[in-house]
């Protein structure tokens, strides 16, 4: 087995003429394709339909080409878009697909994807030990079912259901949702998947991975979790990535988790451990397949030892501040705007900080 | 003479306390004070009202130290402030003294400061030749007066009028504004100062620092310039920082262009140049004492290859995009978040690009 | 002939679950839908992908039953989004289906639509003379194919074409695009679209329907054109909304135009003429059948001579605001929420007012 | 005794020409103002400097012309500002002032007005029952000090403290803070304050304005409270105003509460209680002298069965929405835009609704 990645510019949430003519033109075979993730125009935020907007054009093209209803599709392949390209940073997204590779696998690790999915759930479970465990159920199921040993995997995502202010009134007969505030409901969600990841991967013990450690102990985090959350979908879509014997090819994956926002040397590391040369920037962009980073705003309101005002800004949410600014600084660094920046970081790495991870091109003198 | 330079953090536009304490502590001698430029918490947009907030504030700070009516401080002394902390920048403000210096020059160049003001504009000289004849006079005025040579001037801001719609539509009695779009008309304004500034200085032969340039032909510029607007001033505000061997001190101040929003190596050469060792990032970030960006969205509407969308926008402003990006990366590589980044980069350094300057305490080896 | 008009709340712009219902039931038959026009959740500038989103779900739902593809649909049936569902506004869309009607025409005059598509256009004929051409004659050949006579014109709507700087950028071949601001370029484009319709209900002479008035000279309106401009389409629909005897059914339209964002007084007396009793709310609001509001921020920056401050927010878009505040105004009136409120009427009622057009259900009493 | 007031357009938080000139004029005595309340050009939210700067602005006034220190000025005359002048509403202020009346007073009611100041709180005192009891307790001072009877109270205005993140993470010796959302701490003191003031004018029984109450159990509200928060002050600042035989002059104040956003029927009513003739909009704007309005984004998500989108929105916040939209119609009826409109109404009125106070000038034939 073999994954590829393939990176397409778009230019409206509608605009999958990058997929369509690699599909054209024999590239991509649409049977093949397992996820798709990407960052498209919108904010970020609750009100957000451009997750919704590329989701439902790209089922229309994947399943046109494989006899598939667009429904079909999606409850197949995790679809999983952040919105949200502030500053520098460019709408695209990331097709993997798994190919069968007559190349022997021949010891050496190679980059491994496994989706999951979980059943749908109410605004009601948001938040709560039932998402912590079927997210962690999930994971496992991905994880395993592509031979991807816990401890290599580097990079899990997850998109969760969001829910409007009417849905959440609507689910009544039961338990009340933990919030009734749309946004605030998203963290709650993030945050207990993420906790679901760290349990999946023994990165928290389970007697930690609990409900009342949601977005109340930010010391219990998983370091390649990256969740997003969305009204487009009612379940959670889990696609786990790592490296594996198993798997062939030339790609590679790395993660690393910033201290906080200014931590560019873990960065730095990471790139010298993929084997890039020292050097503030990287000079050649073309090695980099794909770029996810996760990131928010430092909760006590400093970035070292400064004021930042981000949690105080009526006009701009906090999310967008950080996204733009993280984002920037890996652009610099990896010489590419292309870059999967989410914020909402709850749980997943420290606190103020965030996840780095990135699938590159090994070179051939890279063991 | 000695140029002193000082910088204070603030949690909202009338906490002038830093520079009350150190006057109390008797650190700065308030009649010494030149100029203050500093980084409000506004939007930086027309409604930004912090900019007039905070001056109002320092101004009656100053003033009532040394007997002087507010106006009067302003009068005398810029007080130049531009809105936006976007992303992780901190808002604050930097005061510039000059004192007396009982140590003789020493033949070395050292960190030198001088201002300058126009008359009053109306919104019809905005944009204007007027415009630019009397910026680059000021600038002059303002050179010569310090002494600084005008090759070894690295960082020239300046302060103009902007005017809200009804101002706008109030002029009527002779040439109409170059615009009665009040946001457009900062554009204008920056530009003719921007052309002013490098008239002044020879950066522009003064056949192309021309009113049919304005806004037209941004391969004029000035790789100096640094140019905000705002509602509270009239006039034109000049404030040129240079090196003089007649002035001295341990400070210095460097200046690069930015060729576009990700050229991270133009910064770093600049850092070297003032005796920084190579790294992604300053370890030693106590020796900046003060740094100033100008940035804008590339108006191709790409970065190196890849579209933003910062042009695109109808709900956050593309100068609020830029400064929360680039000054992310200068924040990072600078390893300190209380920089002065000003959007609205016409004719302010190569299109898309922008000015970085950086005063620095210089190490002992250092020449 | 018969003119049903549907209107039909949604979640989010993906949900069409109304019209499916009412397909479902037998309501609407999908053969016989000529338009649609409705309000999405975007911000209705630019950067809104919530109306191609909608037009997109509408189209592959119609499509769906009727056996053509959603490119066709689109093709024949005018799909007319306007984002910004801002304050008390509810997103909503209308159906207008035209029926075979067993009843003969009795001589009243009933409600009655047309519609008509232009070819395909380019960045550099926004704005520009070939606008206002193309868009006068397809109204003429909507008007005429549906019997309205050109003094019974109550309701123009237009979607044009709305690019962004990429694509402005690359039209390169010809003649420059009227501007490279894309939210600018879409006000050109309204303004021509609007001399278009006047032009071809003799509103405004032939010798003034040019080119050099577009933008420039408010005094040549119509009063009964309402026009959007979107980056989801390339040419231009027209939806052509009068009153004819060669239709039946106990449906009517009338309009008025505000003069300013208060002229209240004006709205209700057309109220008074669709046979609705004196008071400050109506008080049977089922008889609203669907309204169509356009309205714009007053030009000189007063609204009544006190200021206001829409022109000068940088945080909040002009049309966001004025759209915000007159739909809550007519809502009061009405009673009812789910309006078409569209901003940006350039040369679309008088300057700084706008068109409000209402279809209702006749009281038996009334002629 | 003689309740004198005035209200004055301004073009900047810092433009306080209108009081200044009136009283360069005689037509105010500065000794005699004793409340100034205004809506200013900021968000409204907790980023807001616009109320700070004209509080800053007014008190160097005021003090200035009668030989006191701003600081004092402030401590003794409540300067309440709210910032957020969406759509048609106009940015301006209006001075209260208590003037020695030759006329004996003749046994009819007239306007009256009362302040009082609580001492400051610290961040973890808002929204907890202290903050009830000692805005109660004001509340009481200022309406007994100025004899209106507590039946006779139409609008109360409190303005109490808002605290950045930084200063609601300081304040940690001891009780946490209700929340360390800044917005949301905003929030708590607004409701605590509105308990405060029905507890006071016994709207809400002494048992049930407690903390346990606070946003929580809604149907616990005060018909007369309008309350404001904001970084501005550290106390809460309360202004009293109803009728008093104990008074003279041509005022009157009369108060209604919208049950919903769409409740025009309460405020004609209230409208013709004052003698004006029934109308859709008032036709002798002159007799309105001044004008509160207090709403809030219905918390079910629906207006009049239809939903809106004001709680999902993450562009612009729910407040900016709703007082756009109710100041409109407010604005619509009153013929007349510079009206104090303030969002976040928890327990000022019934869910959803808001209070409308109006002070006018009586005519002749009026009792």
């Amino acid at each position: 087995m073999r994954a590829d990645v393939h990176r397409f510019a778009m230019i409206d949430p509608s605009d999958v003429s990058g997929l369509r003519q690699a599909m054209d033109a024999g590239a991509i075979d649409p049977a093949t394709i397992v996820a798709v993730i990407g960052k498209t125009h919108g904010n970020g935020l609750v009100n957000d339909y451009t997750r919704g907007y590329l989701a439902q054009s790209l089922s229309l093209l994947i399943g046109g080409r494989i006899g598939q209803s667009a429904e079909a599709v999606r409850a197949r392949v995790p679809l999983i878009f952040s919105g949200g390209v502030e500053g520098v940073l460019s709408p695209h997204y990331t097709v993997f697909a798994v190919v069968a590779d007559e190349a022997p696998t021949d010891g050496n690790m190679a980059l491994a994807v496994g989706v999951a999915f979980t059943d749908a759930m109410r605004p009601s479970d948001i938040g709560r030990q039932a998402q912590i465990e079927v997210v962690a159920a999930a994971v496992e199921r991905a994880r395993i079912g592509s031979g991807i040993a816990a401890g290599d995997v580097h990079f899990v995502q997850v998109k969760g259901p969001a829910f409007t202010l009417a849905a959440i009134l609507e689910d009544r007969d039961g338990r009340r949702a933990a919030t009734d505030n749309s946004g605030k409901l998203m963290a709650f969600g993030r945050a207990a998947s993420a906790l679901g990841v760290a349990k999946a991967l023994g990165e928290v013990p389970a007697e930690r991975a609990v409900e009342s450690v949601v977005l109340e102990d930010f010391s219990a985090y998983s370091a390649v979790a990256s969740i997003s959350a969305g009204v487009e979908v009612q379940y959670n879509e889990v696609v786990v990535i790592g490296m594996s014997d198993r798997w062939t090819g030339p790609l590679a994956i790395a993660h690393t988790a910033m201290t906080d926002a200014l931590d560019v040397g873990s960065v730095h590391a990471m790139l010298q451990r993929l084997g890039f040369p020292p050097a503030p920037q990287i000079a050649d962009p073309a090695r980099i397949r794909a770029a996810f980073v996760k990131c928010e705003a430092q909760r006590d309101g400093f970035v070292r030892g400064r004021p930042h005002t981000m949690l105080n800004d009526g006009d701009i949410n906090e999310q967008r501040h950080i996204r733009g600014a993280v984002g920037a600084i890996i652009a610099s660094i990896l010489n590419d705007t292309a870059l999967f920046v989410s914020g909402g970081a709850e749980h997943q790495g420290p606190d103020g900080g965030g996840l780095v991870a990135v699938i590159v091109e090994r070179t051939r003198t890279q063991v």
